[in-house]
């Protein structure tokens, strides 16, 4: 019989323990997963921050139900699964022995936005590994900074291709998120507006976020690629990765900022303009940095962090700019994102993103490495790690 | 030979002077047009006002060249044209005695929008009739709150349908902006976001301009709709031209609002809210009325009033809201306006939309009373009207 | 106790008779439905004449399971229903009494198409009532022209707003249908191509699915609206419901019907062609009606009726053309479609459209009825009928 | 002065003669170009057999106007140009000594096309360089296979960026017109239709065209790319440079060939679908390997052969195929292929795609060598080649 699951729970603010669960009977139409890696994300260090408040402002704001187990950027191998499950997106069969990597949010399945969107998580009733599920309640193991997880019948999961090793597959769900690249891209349908082939893309912020917007740019046709950061260690692994033109905020003003995005552009500004900052004060210069009708994208500011900018209306009219929130991600994403990380695995080593490597038991120093912009790029957690 | 041309000229802010330019030539491959009616718009008031800074942070960022002859909602007869002359923008030839009205906007031709975004004016160089035209400079005659306009071979003229009555056609201009919604209905390919068959739209502001995105709505399939103002005056010609529900600010608080469009909606708020209402403190409101992954157009918000209102940028992103701002309209979208305005002239009385004619020499009299919104709805200039 | 249901049953080509079934229990997570009114559909006819292979060339395709009770434009009245069940798309509760549409389509929920293309049924496995499901198999009733229906829990049903009376809503699949409209609106996204405000659709086919698509291109802004059918007396209920310009192919050459549509059009050919004839030979002159650049959209050839026509492909390169097939409807589109119908009532009266009505016993004479173009338009089957 | 220009004349179909023209003064607001390279299109074989009649069953329907010097792919330096001309479409100053390429399609700038989807050569009254301009009138100069070409005020030139070989520019042009990829993938706003990241996308035809859309799929985010040629020496290049499946007419059927894509794509055909092949007869295989609901684009059909298909109307409907039809390219997409052919140019050496380089005298052969598929992939015109 298996022995005990040891887990990193958070249980306030600020404090992570070590503690012990039950290893989990297999939920109907569910399976277990032995979690190989799981990474740390903004939206973690926002909640060990205190900044608990997620999708203000909608049907569904959630306030973190302490405890939690955290890590939703989860990649691993079935342990167990239900012979009558249908947990894999694509239809692919799943065994014992086979890595998957998984959607974190689960979904309603029968208010508006699931019966009119259903390929995003944009649901009245989202509920997300890592995050909204507290390990208070059976079967506890809802978060991937863990040995095993126990995966509900309500979970997509997606097979891992032939070869590809966890310490890629785990930016499965990060790139996904740049879906919203797709978005902007099909909105060059409108006349000229969107992201058209050839086109100039700047991006604020070159954490991990940052990267894979970086990385999807380059797919979907971009041509140059201009990105900011606070830190220099960031933009160096950037600059490696393909970008173009980088920009430190230790060294620039906002002024100069804007004034080298429009030299690149003929005076414009950038066609599209991706916020991966998760920081509201990157709003003003990237309004200032998007050229007359281009596309802005605000992906990373998904926590509440209880401040404001000021907002000229104006500006958004008498620019024609058409700005574009982006939470979440598409379910039907996931399985392209790890064939075309596969086909591109020497051209971008994703691997390579992965600094640092910490235990189960050190997690809590994990986070705060996290935090350090300036020597950290992805932090991952191996819960079986000695 | 033509004696001297009577206008209402704007020498500063607040202060209207009638004064007499010479009749002008032809200009080459243009015409003069002989001025039936000119419609008083909402940044004619900003302009009278003081509020004379447009397109801020843009390139084409102006500020408004006294002394000006206002007036760019312009309806008139052709006095006369160059044979060779091709303005108007269908191809449909015209001669002395036809009625058209005109695109206000000239542009370049050259500059990148010209060449990438060609149907609308949104030219680095953009100057408009009414508006950014000294009259200091000869022919001096470019605004339509003038007994003649010299039209240059800049300009895109458009034929009025026959029968159409000049109290309907001066209404194009104004009902060309709502290519707003168009643009709002194609964004409904992606993924059940923007305005689709049947939807709720929400209309801030029940000035001409709002009145114009009901009927525009109504026309592209919107369901109900609902509309707030600050006049009742207002609000009673709305539900006249068919508002299923309207609010005064008067009668009831921001929160009351708000709780009514989710009341109306299954608890979601507006598929498509649309400012047009020119004051920043109606964004946030919308932002709060319109639904998760809906749209939100800013089209009111023309003018720099030197206000701003606070974001939080998480909004955008955890609602997953589109905003789309729209200044300006499309070249190609008078001809099917005046058309529509026509087939649908009995259900849509758009002569009606004018509560107030005035002549030349009363044209401040006429701006004044046009920012009376609780008895004035579209006020318009006669220029021969004794 | 409930006595046996009657039914009308099509065993072969040709041979309708009337049979009856034991009245069902409801099915786990379903309901009974007590039929009004079901609507004879084009297709119906082509498995009465022995057109029986559909979805040709796809994974799905199929040939009629005979004995069959046709009927898929049902609309009823729920005589029981499973209180667990989770039937109303839109999630409006339902009871006994309550009037519903149903969606005829049933789809497995699993294959690619169920995941990436949800809100249609463009299910490799698409199995529908009054067509592919055989009565020969419990609980029999999959269809409308029988007493009740039995409801599974595969359904989608759709509460008829309050007030409708069921020879209105008995048009809802149908109208649905027209979401091809709503597609052509969106490609308007692309360049001036697709189905812009103010434009020229010409409808091939006078049927009920081609006045249902006049209707929804009126709603969406269309301004002409040209028809062809072989029948003056459909043509001339199409010029009641708004038609511009009709053309009966008895006194035209299809060399003059090109002609005439491109006299309204500038020389240049309908912006969007509907084919709703359901005849091969359409097709040749659609492409040529067709502008440059233009739309056209393949609704009415949904049966394989085993001829062909010659293609130059030359022509859809030189012209530019979209072409868009279209079967089935949106799971989504049955709401709007819904409420429509009834906001715009007395505009468009729908029942109106049903020429004949048949009771259970008189199916034989119904189909045959519908089939005569020259005097029917709709043809309803009312199983209650004396 | 000037010597004398050599060109070589196609002065009836299959005869080619080398004809002296005295060489042009500079147009007014035009150039003089010295051409450095020409290459051979599939139009210029069809010209040269006799196929001479393009866009078919449209307004601007012509015919070969026979003497003609053909070439349209044209990259050359500038000799001589007037100092007012506009002639760079994204406004870059010209000098003599800049090298630059064309675009081979004149317009009118006054039809409808023009006025409403500026941005392609959709004219009423095209004409084009190479084509159909006739050399028996003054200028004379209007094709690729002469020493200079005149260049009027109606043509639009592109800078090469600095750096880039007339081996690599030569190919703009015929890159340009993959945009039909970029149209594809905007249609993927469309409810999961279009092309989307990481799909399948299968070409017809492994020539020069067929290779610029294997290149530009894969910019855009393709995953496997499947192509079909007779040739094997042509399949062969198209594997170097990144085809996934190559599959030789001569080696398979048509069943074959259709069941290899199947079992790349789950059973379900291509997502997208291109035919570059130039034969009817290619129409009927790409409708059998597109997935229901996909796209297929019909590029290479651009002349009239004379032969037709048969089509059942009913497979488009049934499998909700997309059509599109794609003449021409976008004028302002030179820049961008300009741009991302140099930003590629070590992962797709353009340059290797040259298999021939012709003297002017030997023009004759170079067409015949062009039309062997077995051994030649582009062939050039070299005018200034001993």
């Amino acid at each position: 019989m298996k022995k005990d699951v040891k887990a990193a729970v958070l249980t306030r603010p600020g404090n992570i323990e070590i503690q012990s669960f039950p290893y989990p009977q297999v939920p109907k139409g569910g399976a277990i997963i032995r979690t190989e890696l799981s990474g740390i994300c903004g939206t973690d260090k926002h909640t060990f921050k205190g900044e608990i408040r997620q999708y203000v402002g909608t049907a569904q704001e959630i306030t973190t139900p302490f405890p939690i187990i955290q890590g939703h950027e989860n990649v691993g191998i079935i342990e167990e699964i239900d012979p009558a499950a249908k947990l894999e997106f694509d239809g692919q069969p799943l065994k014992p022995g086979d890595r998957v990597v998984m959607c974190p949010d689960t979904t309603c399945g029968d208010c508006w936005f699931c019966k009119h969107i259903p390929d995003y998580p944009w649901c009245n009733d989202i509920r997300s590994y890592g995050n909204s599920f507290s390990c208070a309640n059976a079967p506890h193991l809802f978060g991937g900074f863990s040995q095993y997880m126990a995966i509900t019948d309500k979970v997509k999961l997606y097979k891992v291709p032939d070869g590809m090793k966890p310490e890629v597959a785990v930016f499965a769900e990060l790139f996904d998120v740049t879906y919203t690249l797709d978005k902007a891209k099909e909105l060059y349908a409108f006349d000229g507006e969107g992201f058209a082939f050839g086109d100039t893309v700047v991006i604020q912020g070159a954490g991990p976020l940052g990267i894979m917007h970086l990385i999807k740019a380059r797919m979907l046709g971009a041509d140059k690629v201009i990105m900011t950061d606070t830190s220099q260690f960031r933009l160096d692994i950037a600059k490696k990765f393909g970008a173009d033109v980088t920009m430190c905020l230790a060294d620039t003003t906002q002024e100069e900022r804007i004034e080298i995005v429009r030299q690149h552009t003929g005076g414009r500004g950038g066609d599209v303009v991706v916020e991966c900052a998760g920081e509201p004060e990157a709003f003003p210069e990237g309004m200032a940095m998007v050229r007359k009708s281009g596309v802005y994208l605000i992906v990373g500011n998904f926590v509440d962090v209880g401040r404001t900018v000021p907002l000229h209306p104006h500006e958004i009219c008498a620019k024609n700019i058409r700005i574009m929130g982006m939470s979440n991600h598409s379910l039907s994403g996931y399985g392209p994102s790890l064939r075309m990380m596969q086909r591109y695995g020497e051209m971008y080593p994703f691997e390579e993103l992965i600094t640092h490597r910490y235990a189960l038991e050190n997690a809590q120093e994990a986070i705060l490495k996290s935090m350090d912009y300036s020597s950290s790029m992805k932090v991952v957690l191996d819960p079986w790690k000695k």
